[in-house]
């Protein structure tokens, strides 16, 4: 049974030792092991992925939460195993609702098997979408918009989420957000093609550069590192000379980036791809590989 | 009539003056100049677009001849006007021959309203394409491959030719021929999306990147400049992840790729896009503007 | 004699026609032409830089004046020299005053062998500034700032300034002035080494790299064009391990950016440099070439 | 006492159990813990940092051996404190002999209080370097360059190297290389202003955007991350406009780029800056914080 466990704690000391400690005394086999200290922002954490007999899931859970307790350290167990048949989305929106639209349809018809579980938003946009579909809707943002992020963790750690999707949620989640459910459990929809046009306004950016290709990107987001080697799913789109960048937005908006976001997170919820090492891998159970 | 000057000489001094003179002279409208002068590389260069009456075509082009002999410069004259209906192209190539093959049977086809007037390689590849569609082949490379660039520009001016279409010939054309030819008069593939991924070998910076999206560009070359402001088609397509690189490039190479010169060469050649102060407009006549 | 001639007009019919025809009329040797024309902002633009007999300047005055009554277009003639030995500045402002203080003392020490004619500001900061070294002082900012563009061109024309100086004058100037002062007449300093580190906030940009060296640039204002091919001077200085960013943004503003601006305006007021296509270039007369 | 610990073996399996269980095992305090693993090349590596009672050092290293032994992992077990007074160096070069001589001179004139242990060369062009100071000399390149990476190791093993030195060394270490010596061991010269300017020719690439500065860049190499953030010394020289690049080259070679090197290699030695979490942090000891 593959486990991942992360630990983010105020200050660097003991944060890898007890769980280490536990997790090679209990015979689990280390995958992989990330640790990040950044002074400046007081954000220490670590991601542990271990191969462990299903019958210690339990108590490792029950071990980590003691550690937890006595270390001050916010420690979450998690397997990809455990709902494998039906993970747990939430869905974060600010604006835009039309690719979180896409997913919940994606959702309700089965496309996607998996379960959207809440809707989190920075800002109330996207409220409605929520009621269509008869999912809890929790808005975290004040009146301007700025995001609770320890509440939005706190949310899906509530609704027992496996999977948080970012669908044209934008703002930019902290470190710590990022390593409490690191492992790839994070999946974000940026309306450019990375790494050529990151930033906030990737449409503008591309026109600027006079291009006749678009696109939008669906990939992990994975703490500390540039955005662009964790890409699940790309789509793009080509216009001819002369289109005005308001019907290529509209082109993009309303039809690139839902599909792009869709594929994507079937892609990881049908575990054809993985986060391994920083890197998007492609699984055996994966269409193009059996 | 739109016509287009261009002149190419060794120095700076007098360049302008005796053309502009005539061209003023005879009641011409100026639509553009652009001058380049780079000392270090002896090129000095202009474009003059003018609007004429069609019936002083003929002796703008003596006037200029004259002028030439007796300035040393060499002095180019071309209206696209001229062979509208059926311009004349050099298809250049290096070693991949499937995008000058596309291009060919779409010329034959008549999807491209054009004449393949000559194939000009600096590799002996693509001789048999030249032979199997009965066009003039001409070898302008040495035993490395070195290009003879004075010998490609003579050739161009010897068939007539109205386009230069750079099919994957992988050489950088000198500023003198590229100012010599100017005007949007010279159509490059370049194998990857522009401007993100320029340089010799974009799949595998791109593949680099770790991105799913892969593409190519079709523009018009323009001394002096970076190109990626002068797109005439973009194409793409996506991969999954975990797809190697050799299976990358050969879906470029071999569909992407031809398909995206063909469509770019017959924007040009049906008059949907033009070059226009170093930026590619679309055209009235352009299908988007109907 | 050399003289630059800018049109600015709202539309691209006949704006180079009459300026090109009399000048070619009046035996003055063409050495540059540039021209612009962009649909979008309705800005057609050019710059015509010629060799002129001295005895014909004041005619070609005249004559430029009466085309511009005519033709509605926005015409300016100038000779760098006329007021070689003691041009005229305008030195413009936002929040920061160090530069423009070592500016204005360079020229009242001789140092720098200007006149400084006018300060111009879209705050009120650097008002003071002017107060003590006795120069006129003009806001164009309204409440916000935002800078009344059209004004600082009046205020420009008004004291017949020969360089306009951009000492941390944080607004992007349009392309329409930067025509009507174009052939390098706006020198502006970046604090930022460019190309690098262009936007608003290059230290930060810079400090995210993790950089030990930091520096700014003076440079003469291209319209449409990339800054960064147009340096006329560079400073930097390097910084220990550690250093917080507070610290070098105060080692940057208070002793770099200011020595770079008055060595970058010395050079062009002393003629050791000009703008020649785009380019800087050194002329015979600078200390290098002697 | 900080001890750190390399692994690099031929597959996943196994790499981290065996060492981590026993470091924790021996009450040491796990500081950092990095792991790689990259199908494609085939190295899977990690890095642990640790404090130790200084009393369990030498056990350490013997169960290391005997771990390395028995699961054909090749594990280095290093510790800065060990030849703190006079640490071992490397020296690395290709064909420019600047920046190493000048290093061999701030050695044995006690500025840079360390030891020259050896020289290694992929070409022969500082093999009189190395004899004029009495090191000795390994050519470790065939008749073309290429370098035999494993010697390069094997041999920084055999003369017990504390930190290797690529003093323009122009070969690129492979992964594993780099990992066998991870941890802050590995130093290089670039030349050429990071992150800005990578690549063999930083010169020209600076040049081509007519900059006036030029520098050198003075880091760590970390494996499998983009250099840049890892900058120990950076220094840089201005030139005047117009200077040609040969002899900006020769300004930046002869110069500026020994100088960098020297400080640089100071400061690690010094222990003034150390590797932590692949960033660059100064130290208590550095003179910049007492």
């Amino acid at each position: 049974m593959q486990v991942i466990i992360t630990a983010v704690g105020p200050d660097n000391r003991g944060l890898a030792d007890p769980i280490v400690h536990y997790v090679t005394g209990q015979g689990a086999n280390i995958a992989e092991i990330q640790m990040y200290d950044h002074d400046e922002e007081r954000v220490f954490a670590m991601l542990l992925r271990v191969e462990l007999p299903a019958d210690r899931y339990a108590a490792l859970k029950d071990a980590m939460q003691q550690i937890g307790a006595e270390t001050r350290l916010a420690i979450r167990v998690w397997s990809p195993d455990e709902r494998a048949a039906r993970p747990r989305l939430a869905i974060c929106t600010t604006f835009r609702p039309e690719p979180a639209l896409a997913l919940l349809r994606a959702v309700r018809d089965g496309r996607i098997k998996a379960e959207s579980a809440v809707m989190i938003g920075n800002r109330p946009n996207c409220r409605a979408l929520a009621e269509q579909f008869s999912i809890e809707w929790h808005d975290i943002g004040d009146a301007k918009g700025t995001a609770d992020d320890d509440r939005l963790i706190a949310l899906c750690d509530e609704y027992s989420v496996d999977y948080i999707i970012l669908a044209r949620y934008m703002r930019i989640l902290p470190p710590a957000s990022c390593w409490k459910y690191a492992g790839g459990r994070i999946i974000n929809l940026h309306h450019g093609l990375l790494p050529s046009f990151p930033g906030m306004r990737p449409y503008h950016a591309a026109y600027a550069c006079r291009m006749l290709t678009y696109g939008c990107t669906c990939h992990f987001i994975v703490p500390d590192l540039d955005a662009g080697n964790q890409i699940i799913n790309q789509s793009t789109f080509t216009v001819p000379p002369g289109m005005p960048l308001a019907d290529i937005i509209r082109l993009g908006q309303e039809d690139n980036e839902p599909t792009c976001l869709v594929e994507g997170v079937r892609r990881v919820v049908d575990r054809e791809v993985k986060l391994h090492f920083h890197r998007v891998v492609a699984t055996n159970v994966g269409r193009h590989h059996t």
